[in-house]
């Protein structure tokens, strides 16, 4: 007994039963919309974890030790600064990491191996550990402390980003909740994607790190460029169970059902960082259709979505079409040229791979909008994909070029 | 015997000897700062041809002819346009390019499966034959005509790019030739890049081929996006043996010196292509030292010369090395972060991976420069790779978000 998601206003990382969370300001942040910049997400039982993790050669040791920890599949708690990415420090970073542990540790009461880690910020600066010695016991926790923590972790971030499904299963009333943080479409600004996920279902393990991999596939590694990953991206997912439902499993309805809430999330909080990049002033979702393989259609679409001369063409409502067939055609995704039919919102500008004539001011006036759908008809198959992205400003690079300094 | 390549001032293509080239004014091209925009290569006697092509799946129907033609390992000319890219416009593309090369084919006395014929510009817009017609015969060829075909090949390029060496093998004085057009580093404006390239040595044809090939990957390939391709980039090769040499084989001091002129020119036209990118205030060259293998080294310096976050720092004037660091260590290519070194032009400021101080005004001082160099030695093997760029400006974005509009 299944039922679809229904989204819950206002849902964060403390909707789902049994999570508590809180954020203080450390004093490591100096920019950003909100001067938090430390917090903790605790689960008051036991839970099972799965994580996704940058695949960067260079990564943070927040991230190292982050991996260690949950290999055993299980977490209570997840610890996370913004300010400092606690990257490129030498051995010191990894120390510093295992202190901020140990500091979490005593402070909550559960074992150092139980707690994950994760920073973002600033590369090659070392942690300031005599303000997070002060800072992580001052760290207040409560039931509907999600918001704080979706604000701790912001960098660049116009806003937090933050989202919650409901769903009944069984009988048993269960929730997942979300919160993220990455400001960019093209290589996140210093290139971190944080996303902390909670539910309070009993999710048997291998089955929860599956889901969840497959959900940041069709969700979070559908905003980003190919082969881009920071050397802080972190995806974190805790269940704790306490819903009381029978352990989900995978192959079952109630596994469908969890899988379809997990992505929903995944999928809200995505488009979230897709829209508000950096510099964006709106945001562009890229649908394709009729390709003949799920890679080939995400391939697709992700190239089309990354293409900094659709991304500019967005920018000055240009129906420069020629630019989609370009990035469209690029990857190594097949294609028939003569088959493509091409869409911008339901406006049809391209059919057997030729333009048809469309009113163009109309086109342009659509492409002003805040959000534009460009949706790509391949007719080869039936497997289709979406990703997400923004347009490329003036104003991204002017804030970009002057970030350090 | 065989000597050091040797530069020639304003050398182009046709600097070697038995070319003749033209250019007119067809009315195609309603931009750009110059208004050639179709013109003739045209060789005296039939030469070996070599050609490297878009990959792209979706490909101007010139890129298909050329393909077709140049199968035979023989051309005699080349009739290039700019101002239409003859691309995405159905079954009349291939028409307009075999009736191209058969009005070429009449004024030039040779076969039409001895021309090539290349096209750039706006995609998705039909060829005007009627210009063509009147304008194809008009060419006027002479032997130094290079310069005026290098300029009927722009689109928005800011000048035309040509270079040509020589050198003496065998007692025989030879050249190398080249003209190029392109004026972007993410994605090339339209996304085309041509280049026209000529010797008058003899070369067996393989080897022709294959050293084209590799030429192209040490120079063209290194200021391109990877993976990017588009719809009708093309780089043709003809050598026609008016020097009177022995013909030049693989594997021999002669086609080793052969293949290092070629490279030489190969890589003077990629980094104009580089450096004169669409709103570009500067150059920059990426060195990669030290890698475990060539694709290593070539990989990561792509990733460096091509990062967003990179070009806008380097734009900024800002010694933001977390970033480089970033770059260099999203590819799929093997780094320990713990024995990277990084040298900004020759200031090193990090070594074993760490910061080192450095006079921080001094180091933005030196990326204000017109050129920049970013040098990265990995520490981890014996081979090495350059790629070329140029900041990420405003004005690239100005220039792209109304480009046809």
């Amino acid at each position: 007994m299944v039922a679809e998601p229904r989204e819950i206003r206002d849902g964060t990382v403390t909707t789902p039963r049994g999570f508590l969370a809180g954020a203080t300001y450390a004093g490591l942040k100096t920019y950003g919309v909100d001067k938090l910049d430390l917090g903790i997400l605790f689960s008051e039982r036991p839970a099972t974890a799965a994580g996704v993790f940058s695949t960067n050669h260079i990564v943070s040791p927040s991230v190292t030790l982050s991996k260690r920890h949950i290999a055993s599949g299980y977490a209570r708690a997840i610890v996370a600064n913004s300010g400092c990415a606690n990257c490129c420090v030498g051995p010191q970073g990894l120390k510093d990491a295992q202190e901020v542990v140990a500091i979490a540790s005593r402070k909550l009461g559960v074992a150092a191996e139980e707690i994950l880690v994760c920073s973002t910020g600033l590369i090659g600066v070392e942690l300031p550990m005599a303000l997070l010695r002060q800072a992580i016991p001052k760290v207040q926790l409560s039931a509907d402390g999600g918001h704080a923590l979706a604000r701790a972790i912001m960098t660049t971030d116009s806003r937090p980003k933050e989202a919650g499904v409901s769903f009944t299963i069984d009988g048993v009333e269960a929730s997942i909740g979300g919160i993220a943080k990455g400001a960019g479409m093209i290589h996140p600004n210093m290139a971190t994607m944080l996303c902390f996920m909670t539910t309070d279902l009993a999710v048997e393990p291998g089955f929860l790190q599956r889901a969840l991999r497959e959900a940041a596939d069709a969700s979070f590694n559908m905003v980003s460029v190919d082969g881009d990953s920071s050397t802080n991206d972190s995806l974190l997912l805790l269940a704790n169970g306490t819903a009381g439902n029978k352990e989900v499993r995978e192959g079952t309805p109630q596994g469908d059902a969890f899988r379809q809430a997990l992505e929903a999330v995944c999928v809200t909080l995505a488009q979230a960082i897709a829209y508000e990049g950096e510099g964006a002033t709106k945001g562009l979702e890229v649908v394709v259709e009729g390709a003949r393989t799920l890679e080939d259609a995400r391939c697709i679409a992700r190239s089309v979505a990354s293409s900094s001369l659709v991304k500019t063409a967005l920018h000055g409502n240009d129906p420069n079409w020629g630019r989609i067939m370009m990035a469209l055609g690029k990857t190594k995704a097949y294609v028939e040229e003569g088959k493509v039919a091409l869409y911008i919102n339901d406006v049809c500008i391209l059919e057997e791979g030729r333009p048809i004539p469309f009113l163009r001011d109309a086109v342009v006036k659509i492409m002003s909008e805040t959000r534009v759908s460009f949706r790509i008809q391949l007719n080869l198959g039936d497997s289709s994909a979406r990703a997400w992205g923004c347009d490329l400003s003036e104003e991204y690079v002017t804030f970009n070029s002057a970030y350090t300094t």
